[in-house]
């Protein structure tokens, strides 16, 4: 089995504020990012895929589908938004933390796949979200 | 003379709109930056310092003191900030670009920097600020 | 389940150096990294942890909380020190190479994870140094 | 268990083409990659090896000893090359992407190791291929 | 006065031959660059622009027109291409090194510079190409 | 003109102390820098090198001449070394401060500099020293 990643960075802004909390305690919890109008990131989204190399082709998958798959699933929801307002999963629900940005980008990414690239044999194996270069590295994987 | 320069990294996020151009003309000008609730990014400030080395330190000057004024002058302003609206210099003034960004963090190193680097003979010569680390950097220079 | 990566640079010296060895296999065996007064290197730590993502706070964990564990338990005992002096673990005994470090910091963070995380249901996964950003990269994993 | 990973920049350059496909059908796939004359890369190359760490050294394995068998096994045959004519296994062979360079690689690392490398009960645990910095890596693992 | 650096990454695969020299001097002097069939890189093209900033849309030139222009008048002819035949500079004429790169690309940008920035105030400042992340950085600067 | 740079990684430590103060303001001044063993960095050395482009060569100065040079006068003095021990600039005298080192540097570059590239009309330009990929880049300017 081979594996391909793919890089794909996206600007978002968000604010880390749970409705179930008091004042004090998002304060306390979240820090300057509870901050009321929120602040930004330059994400970075890496996207792995499992399978076979086609012997014709040399590959796992030809790279303008997963790129267009990638910005039609998850990038045209994100990339230049506010995630607390524009994003349903976040507007009124979540918090939009890396953790549940992640969850929801696995959850995206799954639902249309397999009608997208079952005939290659290719599986989702990793979702990776980077804040920012230096610290959070969200993972999800199967 | 010896230049010393220091990065310091910080989140807000922004939303690029003019109000003096119509909806149609912000919309075509900033593209997806004009989006009406913003997006954010992983800012990079890069202050560069000229001087002579002193010979009992063999340094510029301390780290402490250009961190400190740097983090109370400018980094307290703007990091994990909505720029459009908790930095007075963008509230319904200047469109807050990377540009204006530059020139206003230039202002606000350069009208303490006297009283606090004069004895040491150091000069504010650079700043530089990079919006994401692949695309625009924008400098103003001594 | 979802992983949390964080980074941590750290600054220290070290000399590769046996005693089990004379002085021409230990020059020999580590060149350059045996000369006699040490040398040093900017490394990164990577602590990976794995559980479930918290409902009400959108987290697997707060990140001051293991931010300050691991300063604590990890990078109070090695950031700016010469590793061959400074750690208990490597004065006249284990060779402070990488591959010991990492064991070092594992073992570290494995002592006090129960009492500290214990309550969140999120453990530790995964350890990695970089010794530099080019070359050696070290990794214990559960 | 530890896992050593080492990173091995290298340079070389190739085009994208089946024989088993008409111009039209390798212009479609390949795009650009396609262009008659071949374009290049800075490839990066990491090795990940796994295994106990030798009481005496504190190492899985000297440094040296990867490195020479990495520079004679893979690094000789691929830099500085153009990998349709310089490389056996893609001259009028298999199209030279970096899934099929991965392969190579992960292979004739694999043909040498265990008469290097098994006196030390080390493994070859992962082979990784980064294209650019940006988009592409490709990892065959054990 | 401001300055505004775009980055835009091209690959391209190039051959260091000189048809005034033996085959003995090319590669004494080339080396391994000097192979037959060529080699290549992932480069990295820095433009750098400098001028007013408009007060109505806070930006020294909006984004889209610039990376058009060197898109158009760069990119276009060199990336994804073997410099020494598809590009006409080289072909039969100068070596293809970072240093006639970065003069023939400095070309490119000044013929229709003015003609298409000229109403703005904006001058080309300084043209950067890395040849590789690490080691090459040639600049041409007004 | 057209300038080329070059990068060159080296790993060293250091103490930060300085004999004419007490040990009160050493601890105030340089903090854990001050911590009696030392500690280390990965430092980078940027040579800048200016000059017209050979026209039978293409290039301002063949690599491996600039690259041998800079091995021999610099890097060998400090690649891998306790600075304040080994290198007799610091041994008693300059405090090895990254401002220090970057003068000594461009001492010992210019020294040679004529005898070895006065022929190819090149001249040093810049030397710039990185103590941190983040945080401290030192630059001394012709």
């Amino acid at each position: 089995m081979t594996r391909l990643t793919r890089r794909y960075p996206f600007s978002a802004s968000h604010r880390l504020h749970s409705d179930q909390l008091s004042a004090g305690e998002n304060a306390e919890l979240f820090g300057k990012c509870n901050n009321p109008y929120g602040h930004g990131h330059n994400y970075v989204l890496e996207v792995s895929v499992e399978g076979p190399v086609d012997e014709t082709t040399g590959m796992l998958l030809p790279r303008p589908r997963i790129d267009r798959f990638v910005r039609d699933s998850v990038l045209a929801k994100i990339d230049h938004t506010y995630l607390n307002t524009d994003v349903p999963e976040f507007a009124g629900n979540a918090v939009p933390t890396t953790e549940n940005l992640s969850l929801a980008i696995d959850k995206w990414l799954r639902q249309g796949w397999q009608s997208e690239f079952g005939d290659l044999g290719c599986r989702l194996a990793r979702v990776r979200v980077e804040e920012t270069a230096r610290n959070s590295f969200i993972v999800t994987e199967d």
